[in-house]
């Protein structure tokens, strides 16, 4: 069964602190642990046009796309989404079983 | 030191043979060995308007940061990108150092 990942692109609202979103994220992916692991980063070299204003990266991986389904229809993750619509100014979110290519050694 | 994840969110052009391009990326990875890691996925469930349009990601990692440096520069990779780009209708592209908060068990 592959692997599911949940990846969010997302611009933040002028003046929001990152880090208190991430304290949330964090404590999101620690309660639930169908989350099988969780990276995020910040792009800052980039070309603007390349990346369109999107500055940040988040991404979960799941074990199977049931545990995905399960992840986000969680009454923590529900009321994450819930704050975290307040906090950007765009996002983009893609859903997609995971095809693997070259595994890291 | 930080690994490095060179991230695309792409829309392809209408009748673009998606096929055909994994088969140039799969080629790229395996002739560059600084590439650590490749996934991609195609998203074919989410709401339309939540991926704007957008249908693939495609993810690699690096060990760290030269190393993307060095992938994106690698004529392999210019060759590769100067016909991707006739394939796509829009891309995203963001690079940046991971950070994990959660890692696979």
């Amino acid at each position: 069964m592959a692997e599911y990942n949940h990846l969010a692109v997302v611009k933040f609202k002028e003046g929001v602190v990152v880090e208190d979103v991430l304290k949330g994220l964090e404590k999101l992916v620690s309660e639930i642990e169908s989350v099988k692991s969780f990276v995020w980063g910040q792009d800052i070299e980039s070309q603007e046009m390349l990346r369109q204003g999107f500055t940040h990266a988040f991404l979960m991986t799941f074990g199977c796309k049931e545990d995905l389904t399960a992840f986000v229809g969680h009454p923590n993750h529900v009321e994450f989404s819930s704050t975290f619509s307040t906090v950007i100014e765009k996002v983009l979110l893609l859903d997609f079983p995971v095809v693997t290519v070259k595994a890291p050694a």
